[in-house]
């Protein structure tokens, strides 16, 4: 079996779970083209809450960012973090709206779309599959991984093959919790190799300190990718470092080569990045989030959590609240927990201890209850669903949501017009999820968010690139200076950082 | 396969890997009853750094300790770590002496001797097993795994092979610096189980992120038993933590039970004392301390020798001391880096930095290169050998080194009756290792340091022992008041922290 690969997520997933996603453009440019040469499989530079969060916090135009990191990552295949029918944004958009986001992603350099849908319903990835594809890019169709009494080895095998019969280019099992134990990563890995014949990749977390042994089980059951990232962007509830992996798979047939004084480099120069979002860094003291394996739900869920009792001085309420998490849950059919989920599912469960159980249901709740997020795992609690149809005043459905949404593009180009915003593709798919921030980012009256400048440490990669060794050449180096004598001629050099 | 059992060390590595050995006796003792009913097949409690430690810092007699702990948790064997003919100091004792620790050791208490010796030289823990057996205690024989050129896994199988000869009641494999990847851990205890007919326990640490992936290959490959921590004291540069040791083995079928809400209620026990230990706690903010697999050294030797270089004025000199390790290390013969050769060697790597390579040599390297530790894995350099020989004006040995130590324990009394102060052979054996600190704490006029006091979080056991659901009786809990009814009557009771 040939050595696994991995793809680095440090650009995305990476800074999007340890720094609150707010690693900025100017702040990857220098590492992204030393990134491109280390013979990554994909690197993760878009997508998932990046876009929200660089045009909420950072003032970037979502495709500037993409533009700029192709540019200096041109060999290595860009790889994003997509919805499906929900794009990057929190609700069902229409198909048209969806084909443009991606022909103009592909357009923009992406390359590899993984998409899933949050209640795992294939049939919200099935336009975002077509599109990747006729657009010429990979479609990677998604498996998010939850426990509940309807998922299991089998069902998860079961989803992969319907993914796989829709035309996915590969499968990735995704583990947004860090809750897979080794062996079952084993055994859905196995049974998803058996059942279909494309790659099976794997994406975790290490919050509750199980990725990395989840990466390994899932390698030794033939994984042709896995996602890692770069510390200090890594470990905890990020993506199991680089180098580490590496370290665990020493001696494993299916070690990976990578340049790993390369990689203590560019941990060096991620350092100062690092440190300057310390703000919103979120490596715990404790290493290991044992609450992740005690309450079954995401890391980022637990502390948003956190905030959202504290705000609503309910505190005192949070095992209350936590114990009604599995209770929602339930009576919505056993949905996932990832976003948009996540919070639906934690907002509901706060409302059910405040107010009292289901005495107050918010619309996307009675959204996912009524079928329009899609199919849900299990059957929905027909009470419950009784009780979202009355109080909503609509009906359930059980077709594909986005089929009851009409075209969208044309609407869309109408408002920007109207305010006098550009009207291209891009703008307007960007709008149909971000409507006010874009406005905002063009409004000239409304102040900028500051994006952060610090800036990677000098990449020593620009000095070791010099042909030192060459006959009749020698070069000293003392810092960012350089003394160069070629052939007797002597040149003092100044290493500029990028 | 029968399932793997855990040993709990969050009393004595636990601590002294993340909180620099500083937890008191008052501190562990709400907390050891609660450990004792959880089943572990062990208790670490003892050894290691805790004596010395426990008498610099926190003003506590080491048997003290023992008899108290032991009092507190009489049903799980306890256990200690014993760095062989060094007994837990710094240097090679007599065998009387060595006999009287191990012989008062089980006297107070102690079950499992956990011996080990800082070269791997079998003829070191020779005295230790014998006094262990004698005193009707089992003695683990254990290898201390390094990375070099003459270790491998035939090698470390081969020391089992003779460790198991010496009457061993088991081998422990242990991974001080948190650097075995799992494959080669497979192949370690899957050969030794294959050589050997007494179980195999593994110790490590997670320092690079490896530990827990270690275990689950050990484990994979037949271990008895495998040491976890609790907590916050755990993980990092600790063992991994019980609780997620539980969650990676969910689905392996020598997966064992422990309750995991005990579990959690003792990690929110710790908390306090964690806490109260700030100034000497240890978990890095990058979780995952990388340099050690660059350095491959101990975490601990990494963060001390940090200090050194500083107070040296050296800490421009990191790297080049650093890449001076293996160099002496090579000369001495590939000895391992643990207590106490991790000094050893890293100090004289600071001085052959400093004052030029072996122009000024510490007299415990000079006794190394002489035979005077024992048996180095590989023959030490014998220019540099020549050079200790000349400047310590002595000559190389190739017997067991305790061979030429006269018997110590008369002369002990002798100096301690003369002092004044008590005779048994309890003071024999700790004046032998730190007399200064011994004759410190029975000194009126020297200040006595001040052991942490920061009590545990009340046990909650402590409320749900009373039985609340019982037919005529109720229960309102607010705190630590509780409000029980009985038969009609009101009985007001306030619980105690223990």
């Amino acid at each position: 079996m040939k050595p696994v690969t991995f793809n680095c997520t440090v650009l995305r997933d990476g800074h999007q779970s340890l720094a609150a996603t707010r690693m900025s453009t100017e702040q990857m440019l220098p590492i992204a083209p030393i990134l491109d040469g280390m013979g990554f499989s994909a690197l993760e530079t878009w997508g998932g809450a990046t876009i929200d969060a660089g045009l909420r916090f950072l003032g970037e135009l979502p495709f500037d960012r993409l533009d700029a990191l192709k540019k200096a990552a041109p060999k290595t295949p860009h790889m994003m973090l997509l919805r499906g029918q929900n794009m990057v944004g929190y609700t069902n958009y229409a198909d048209d709206v969806v084909e443009a986001f991606i022909k103009c992603s592909v357009k923009h350099g992406m390359n590899i779309f993984r998409i899933f849908d949050c209640l795992n319903d294939p049939r919200n990835m099935e336009t975002s599959i077509r599109a990747a594809k006729a657009a010429g890019a990979q479609a990677h169709g998604t498996i998010c991984y939850t426990t509940s009494p309807v998922h299991n080895v089998e069902s998860f095998v079961e989803l992969g093959k319907q993914i796989a019969a829709m035309g996915a280019d590969a499968i990735v099992l995704k583990d947004m919790a860090g809750l897979i134990p080794p062996s079952e990563t084993f055994a859905i890995v196995d049974g998803l190799r058996k059942a279909v014949d494309i790659p099976v990749w794997i994406h975790t977390h290490d919050t509750a300190g199980l990725g990395a042994s989840t990466l390994i089980a899932g390698i030794d059951a033939g994984a042709g990718a896995v996602d890692v990232s770069i510390a200090p962007f890594a470990n905890g509830t990020g993506q199991p470092d680089c180098l580490r992996m590496l370290a665990l798979l020493k001696g494993n047939p299916r070690c990976p080569e990578y340049d790993a004084e390369k990689l203590v480099e560019v941990q060096a120069m991620l350092q100062p990045i690092y440190e300057s979002l310390s703000k919103f860094t979120s490596h715990k003291n404790e290493v290991v989030d044992s609450d992740t394996l005690r309450y079954q739900v995401p890391g980022g869920m637990l502390s948003n959590f956190r905030t959202q009792l504290q705000e609503q001085g309910m505190s005192d309420k949070f095992d209350e609240v936590f114990a009604e998490i599995p209770v929602v849950r339930k009576a919505l059919g056993w949905i996932p927990l990832v976003t948009p989920t996540s919070q639906i599912v934690g907002v509901q469960a706060m409302m059910n201890v405040k107010f009292g159980r289901w005495k107050n249901i918010t619309p996307q709740a009675a959204d996912i209850a009524l079928g329009y997020y899609g199919h849900t795992p299990a059957p929905v609690d027909p009470d419950v669903q009784k009780l979202c149809a009355e109080k909503m005043g609509k009906e359930p459905i059980t077709c594909r949501p986005a089929d009851l949404i009409k075209p969208g593009m044309e609407d869309l180009r109408a408002k920007l017009a109207a305010k006098g915003l550009p009207t291209d593709d891009e703008t307007c798919v960007i709008y149909a999820m971000f409507p006010q921030q874009l406005e905002d980012y063009y409004n000239p009256n409304k102040p900028k968010p500051e994006a952060p400048t610090a800036k990677p440490a000098p990449a020593p990669a620009s000095i070791a690139s010099i042909p030192v060794t060459t006959a009749g050449c020698s070069a000293i180096i003392n810092g960012n200076k350089m003394t160069l004598n070629i052939g007797g001629q002597t040149h003092e050099i100044v290493v500029q950082e990028l």
